[in-house]
């Protein structure tokens, strides 16, 4: 409730906006999201797609989207258990967002790698 | 030249447009551009703006976008040198991506903030 009338200000230290700014831009949130933005998804299927994830780094990234509200996790009882993971409302809303930053990688790869062949070489220089 | 043709995946561990993500994902990439996005500004006035960034991590910061072309630096051979960052074209191709990661970190703060009070409360029960 009160939450609603603060004014976030990720500039101010202070304010926990700043870390947010941090974790969603981080590089296994934003490809976490990206599988799930398919559909709901299982342990092993995201292992699958989000390729050189470590099982414990998948683990602590579900679990901070879970606790963030942007993730849910169901686990249904059957033999084998299965766990499914799901974008929430509030997670699917970050969808767009973290696309357009993968976009944007995609698109200035070239120049990037090109700015820092330039960059090294006159640092050696 | 040849980078134009290339596929880049950052599902790919070996593709460094993953590592690309993460880097203009960090709160201080995100700040930094964002003050840059203003117009040119001198170190000082970094300093000022993104409260709590350390002299360090400001450097770090500023060299790292200056390397992948996205930040100039100019020094101007004056008593005493003044030292201005601006962004570049590419720098400023970036600065609407991360708006609006910024806007969506303020909006949905409050909402992360109380299903963290939630997953919290439900873990010690």
């Amino acid at each position: 409730m009160g939450n609603e009338d603060i004014e976030w200000d990720p500039y101010d230290p202070n304010c926990p906006s700043r870390q947010l700014v941090d974790r969603i831009g981080d590089r296994w949130t934003v490809l976490v999201i990206g599988v799930l933005s398919d559909g709901p998804a299982r342990y092993r299927d995201l292992a699958d797609r989000v390729a050189g994830i470590s099982p414990k780094m998948l683990s602590q990234t579900l679990k901070a989207l879970e606790r963030d509200g942007l993730v849910v996790r169901q686990a249904f009882a059957e033999v084998p258990p299965r766990v499914v993971y799901e974008l929430t409302e509030a997670g699917q809303t970050l969808r767009p967002v973290l696309l357009e930053l993968e976009r944007w990688a995609r698109k200035h790869m070239p120049g990037v790698l090109e700015a820092r062949e330039r960059y090294d070489a006159s640092a050696q220089g």
